[in-house]
């Protein structure tokens, strides 16, 4: 964010463009995606996924990402971010512009094997390609490593926390500026999260980056709390919870940007964020993609009596 | 609990059979609540709020709470409680033989009059009242007080944390066995959950009892993180989220118990529930109240992949 803005105790990075997107069948047509991350930017939203650089025929959805980020980059202060699969995705980013790339690499074998047909460490090589890359063509450019499944796997079911440190510390090594740690599978708990970021944090220090959980049985805030707990300043949520219905099976089950930012303000910890422009910010996101259900307790119950008062 | 069962690391009490079927308009048979409670206890449910004696005419559904008392008394080391409002309720809970009563007084001096006509220190009056009968009639009897609006109120707006405390003194020299706080209006959030758990003890010390969070804006699950955090170890919760949809405005919004159960095993905290049982016993409470929504996204998820060996 710009360093003229005031400085909040969180950051949201607004994942719903890219994570939501993907995972809806219906296409946001481009002005509508526009118009969205307008109202995200205008309600006070520094961070914002736009979009992801993966074939179009994979991902139909997102095949304006290039045209995206060039918008996105109209707004001043916001970090304009792409999610990258590999080397290919990454050249194609740094040529749009973007800030910020992320690469999800998976921490279970079985699901790296399955999702991408690579090893782990292999999509850690990918990674170093696109550090030299970023080193190499747009120096200012951030490389984020998303660690997938590092709380569980619904292929090998448990993940050793052994695997994930080990992971993020080759990810550190590769040169990403930080590593997140993602709750793919909506297995993880709060013990087990504060027992990870501490572990991570003690093998690759202030590269410990994100936590992006879901919200697939219910834990999806008290998992942020407890990641807050132990430090972690920066949470991934998606607006009205796009990506799958957060309250039914299969789900990709985003954490709900608009409860996640409640909580925080509630707490008198500062995301920059208006809630209520926040929630204003659904209207565009529900005008884009007629019929889709979008989700949230917050909008649903309203603020609480009192709220602006205590606020101000 | 029986000093022969297992100790658990935390006491989940079980509300729906009161809490759950006071909000709902249907009115469930006799006969299916004692199945109900019946399966919750084949899960391990260790308490339960199986009904509260106020008049007929103002909680139908709740009519039978003398002869629901009565049944579940036949099963052994499980505590049967009861709401009362006041001292006659009192007199016919412990008539019915109960072995903890639960009174509501209310934080929030407008709250308390709108609700039962009567200020917090007559509400206190009551208590202590309901305490001498207690000890006169029925020694081994448990008191509890429930301060609702601990957290917010929807007609006063903020409850001063100062009176709280205050409130959780005068019920503690009344002679009540333990004083919880509840967030009746889904107000709270995790650091004023801290805050004041942690203020309450320092006045009342053991006194202070049992966290009754609600889901009304998503934050339940961090709230009871929270509570426990501060050493709460007793939690209120309703299976199936019974008692308005807690997805929704201006529903009752009540932790959903499967949920909190998932959350403390899945941390390694022993809740004492067998948690397949306790989706089990969904079913008893959908077959007593054709068409009510029951809610829990645990038991819509499933458990995850590997649960079973986990947790063996």
């Amino acid at each position: 964010m710009s360093a003229s803005a005031a400085r909040p105790g969180v950051l949201i990075s607004e994942v719903g463009p890219r994570d939501g997107l993907q995972s809806v069948k219906a296409t946001m047509a481009t002005a509508a995606k526009m118009r969205w991350i307008d109202a995200l930017v205008a309600a006070g939203v520094r961070e914002i996924e736009v979009g992801s650089f993966v074939p179009a025929k994979l991902l139909p959805q997102l095949a304006d990402t290039a045209e995206i980020v060039r918008h996105g980059l109209t707004h001043p202060g916001v970090t304009i971010m792409a999610l990258v699969p590999n080397l290919r995705g990454a050249e194609a980013a740094v040529a749009a512009g973007v800030h910020k790339l992320t690469i999800p690499i998976s921490a279970s074998e079985a699901h790296s094997l399955a999702n991408v047909r690579k090893t782990r460490a292999a999509m850690v090589d990918e990674l170093r390609a696109i550090v030299a890359l970023r080193d190499r063509a747009a120096p200012r450019v951030k490389v984020e490593a998303g660690l997938s499944t590092a709380f569980g796997c619904t292929i090998q079911g448990e993940v050793k926390e052994s695997d994930v440190v080990w992971l993020a510390q080759a990810c550190a090594d590769a040169g990403a500026d930080d590593i997140g740690l993602s709750d793919t599978t909506g297995m993880a708990n709060p013990a087990q999260v504060r027992r990870l970021f501490n572990a991570v944090r003690a093998a690759i220090g202030s590269k410990t980056g994100a936590a992006h959980m879901h919200n697939t049985r219910g834990l999806g805030l008290a998992n942020c709390l407890a990641a807050y707990d132990v430090g972690v300043r920066t949470f991934d949520a998606s607006l009205g919870g796009l990506g799958g219905c957060p309250y039914a099976p299969g789900a990709s089950g985003n954490v709900v940007t608009e409860d996640l930012v409640f909580m925080f303000e509630a707490m008198g910890i500062a995301t920059g964020i208006d809630i209520a422009r926040l929630i204003a910010a659904r209207a565009p996101l529900i005008a884009g993609l007629p019929g889709e259900p979008v989700y949230g307790m917050t909008p649903e119950a309203g603020l609480p009596k009192g709220w602006a008062q205590a606020q101000a």
